[in-house]
C-alpha cells in the first residue's frame, strides 16, 4: 500500500471549490456512436471548471467502449447489472456496487457482458484520449474474466 | 470550463493497473468517532496501491466529520438521504444521486442535514489532513444552504 501525497495532482489554479454534480437532471439522453462497439444509451455529461467529468452509460450486452485512457484516470460506479473493465494485462468482471479506478494514462475499456446489460456512473478527470476498437477476441477474453466473480 | 491535462495527477511509479474495489464486502460496520461530531457509521475503507480509498458512511441527522482535506482530492457519491457539504466559502445541500468533486487540499466538510440521515460513498485520493470540528454556528449554516434544492 502506498501512501503518497506527491503521487497525486495540485489542481489548477483557482480551483479551490467543491463542485456538486446531480446525476438527476432531466438532460436527454442519447445512442452513443463513433467511440463505442454496440448500442450504448449515455446521459449528456458535465464537465466542471476543474476539468472533472460526470455522466451516466448504460451498455446493452456485448456493448462496450473502444481503448482509451485519461489524463488524470477515471472512477466508474457500477450502478447496475453486470461488465468488463479491462487493460492491457486483462479483464475484470464487475458487478453493481463495484467501483472501479483507472490510473491516469492507463489504456482500458468497459462494456457489459455478452448476457447482462451495465449501467455505471463514470467520473473522468481530464478528458479522454480514443484508440482503437475492442476486438471480438479481446472481448471475449473479458467473458472469461474472473469466474469467481460471476 | 478549464480541461487542462497538466492539472492532473500522474501517479506514482508502478500505478498501472486498474483497481476493482467491492462495496459489499462482509467486512465489519462500526460506529466512528474522534474527528466526526454526532453518531455515525463506517464500513471499513479498502486502499489501493495507489492510494485510492473507498469507504461507505453513514451519518445521522445532525452528524458530521470535522473539517479536512485531501492531498488528491475527495469524490463523494450520495447514495441516500440528504445533507449538506461545505467549504470556506459555502454549505451546499446534497441528495441522492449527487457526485461531489473536492479538489486536493480543499478544507470542507460533510454531513447530513438537521433531520435527515444521510449515506454517502466515499473515493479518496491521497489519504485524509484533519482539522477543527465543525462548529453548531457553521453547522447551522449549512441548514441554510440551496433551499432551492431541499
Amino acid at each position: 500500500m502506498l501512501i503518497d501525497s506527491a503521487a497525486f495532482a495540485t489542481t489548477a489554479e483557482g480551483a479551490h471549490m467543491i463542485t456538486v454534480f446531480s446525476t438527476t437532471d432531466g438532460s436527454p439522453s442519447q445512442r452513443a456512436s463513433g467511440t463505442y462497439t454496440g448500442e450504448l444509451w449515455r446521459d449528456a455529461p458535465t464537465t466542471d471548471e476543474h476539468g472533472v467529468t460526470v455522466g451516466n452509460v448504460f451498455f446493452t450486452p456485448c456493448a462496450r467502449t473502444h481503448w482509451h485512457s485519461h489524463p488524470g484516470g477515471q472512477l466508474l460506479i457500477i450502478e447496475h447489472g453486470e461488465g468488463f473493465v479491462g487493460d492491457r494485462e486483462r479483464a475484470t468482471r464487475v458487478v453493481a456496487g463495484d467501483i472501479v479506478w483507472t490510473p491516469p494514462n492507463v489504456e482500458h475499456w468497459h462494456g457489459a457482458t455478452s448476457e447482462r446489460s451495465m449501467m455505471h456512473t463514470a467520473v473522468t478527470f481530464g478528458g479522454v484520449s480514443w484508440g482503437d476498437a475492442v476486438s471480438d477476441n479481446q472481448y471475449a477474453a473479458g467473458n472469461e474474466a474472473d469466474p469467481s466473480r460471476a
